[in-house]
């Protein structure tokens, strides 16, 4: 077939099993709470007759709304269909030289998707033995720079010291740093958006705000770099979230007091969580993020113990991928969620 | 500053304005009546606590309710975020070769927009002056063809026969027939799909079904582009229409008495607008969408009547581009709002 020949073809990336039935769900990082009180109120309220009008392109809502929490203006802001909508305009539009971008070997396994699908040459930096970054590796010329911060699936954070040295090194490429899970634990790289021309930020609201299901992510950088990607933006797609996404994001941002309340639960049961852990005889790098990262004790397989939990009905995420398949990346859920995943977990361990 | 030299840089395609004052909007072919009333139903009984899970990836709901409807198989379905999303990861997808891509020199204006922002070349051919295509201008060698059928902005809706021709002989390429406007008149190309392994034949919820507002696209194609074009989307974005879009768009697929009701009432005011605009003095091509490309009689200018129709609070489309500046686009609203046009037509011809 002569078309065959102007295809692009790709190696997709596999996201975390969505099972349709129930289940103890701690593959996919997504928070054990339901969103604001606020967003179901405003969802409630939504007028469904003005569905037949496009919603507003520039979401004008949601971007003030961000502005105001975070203390930027809205033409430092971008807004997209999920952090991975964002990240993807991001490689498009600022990893568009010859040089190779650079990122951690092990780190959020989208990112050589991206560069595969867009045709962006890059190399991946080895973080040393304890999963943490060498700023020095970063120093080297290159097209871009990409850290998550905290990291997935290691869920280290790294110092903003080292962050930022990072960025001050680069001043000719811009660096993204994808805070997805930056609510959870390490210091957030926004406050240098102002002092470093070349950094993008970036959030999303499926974790710590609770809505995955919506599709809201977000960035921050100089209003010059936000002009670049809204430029690509409306070249890809000039309407991209709709009208209960942008209502509903801008009723997230709003509701400060259940917002730290849930990072906190979260956070407590994550304490939790790593004692129980130890007490099994896994071992972790304690996290900076919604997730456990733990390797078995001695003598057990990350991959078996996958399997035999999925058997139970608890969906945890295996990476089969070169030095990771020794670990499991664990969500941190609910307490009673938890206590059923040690249960299991005690059970696993003991029947050999 | 270095990183320039990285930046993807572009010109966006402009979509029409979304005031947010009350105003006659008549500029963005629009749905005037609202979604059915199984898309109300569905919306209000929606459990927003599910918002905190990622909504399902393969969004197998609506690809199935498209499927069944249409009479295809779920996995000759693709769906995106508006017809938008999907014509952009058709470029991506099938595009991807370096011969030029032929589409004509009037139609939707976010085709060369594409083009530009992912770097394919193409050519556009001229449609002759009665804005008809002539089929035998994509016989020559190429990277790939992309027809709107109905046209967009002129209206016109091409045979059948002419659309098949392009497709017979263009084998080595993928054709893509966008089919926006198909639901108000023109035969669809969709029965081809299985005749033709190279043909995408790209739908939206947009118009005819009335969900602007909800974004929601999808096209047809033998389940091997199909497959392709899934590999891209889940290089960009795994989750891309969020959780109430997948519920939205799976129910009003299913309300075909409702659907045939407002697509027979946009007919019938669409009807008598091309009457009242015969007596204005307007000249148009008979119109297969819910749109109307009208040229003002002689002695008047289409931007004025732009300017002065918002003036008066109507929004219709003007597009300062060669051989069309002299026409406006206005989309079929409700009779009401025709009146309302009708009305204020009357008052700027007579006021010179």
């Amino acid at each position: 077939m002569g078309f065959e020949d102007n295809i692009r073809k790709v190696t997709p990336y596999t996201p975390g099993e969505q099972p349709k039935k129930k289940v103890i769900k701690l593959n996919t990082n997504e928070c054990p709470y339901p969103p604001s009180p606020g967003v179901f109120d405003t969802l409630n309220g939504l007028d469904w007759e003005k569905l037949r009008l496009y919603p507003d392109p520039v979401m004008s809502d949601l971007l003030d709304s961000i502005a105001e929490h975070y203390k930027v203006k809205p033409s430092e802001v971008f807004a997209g269909v999920g952090s991975d909508d964002v990240l993807s305009m991001c490689f498009l539009t600022f990893f568009a030289g010859d040089k190779p971008v650079f990122f951690p070997d092990i780190t959020y396994s989208f990112y050589d998707v991206w560069a595969e699908v867009y045709r962006i040459p890059y190399e991946t930096k080895k973080l040393n033995d304890d999963f943490r970054i060498n700023a020095g590796d970063y120093y080297a010329d290159n097209g871009g720079v990409v850290i998550a911060n905290p990291n997935a699936p290691t869920g280290i954070g790294e110092s903003l010291g080292l962050i930022e040295d990072i960025i001050s090194h680069n001043e000719d490429s811009v660096v993204i740093v994808d805070e997805a899970y930056i609510d959870f634990g390490a210091e957030s790289a926004l406050p240098l958006i102002r002092k470093y021309d070349n950094l993008i930020v970036v959030r999303t609201m499926s974790k710590s705000r609770a809505m995955a299901g919506m599709r809201i992510g977000y960035c921050f950088g100089s209003e010059r770099l936000i002009k670049y990607l809204n430029d690509v933006k409306y070249s890809v797609n000039s309407y991209t979230l709709n009208y209960p996404s942008i209502a509903a994001g801008t009723a997230a941002m709003k509701d400060e007091e259940y917002f730290n309340d849930v990072v906190n639960r979260i956070k407590a049961t994550r304490e939790r969580t790593e004692k129980e852990f130890s007490k099994l005889g896994f071992s972790y790098y304690p996290s900076d993020t919604n997730f456990l990262f733990a390797k078995p004790p001695e003598g057990h397989e990350a991959s078996e113990i996958f399997e035999r939990l999925k058997e139970k009905g608890i969906y945890v995420r295996y990476f089969k991928k070169d030095r990771i398949s020794d670990r499991l990346r664990i969500t941190i859920g609910t307490d009673e969620e938890m206590d059923c995943l040690f249960k299991a977990l005690r059970e696993i361990l003991e029947d050999r």
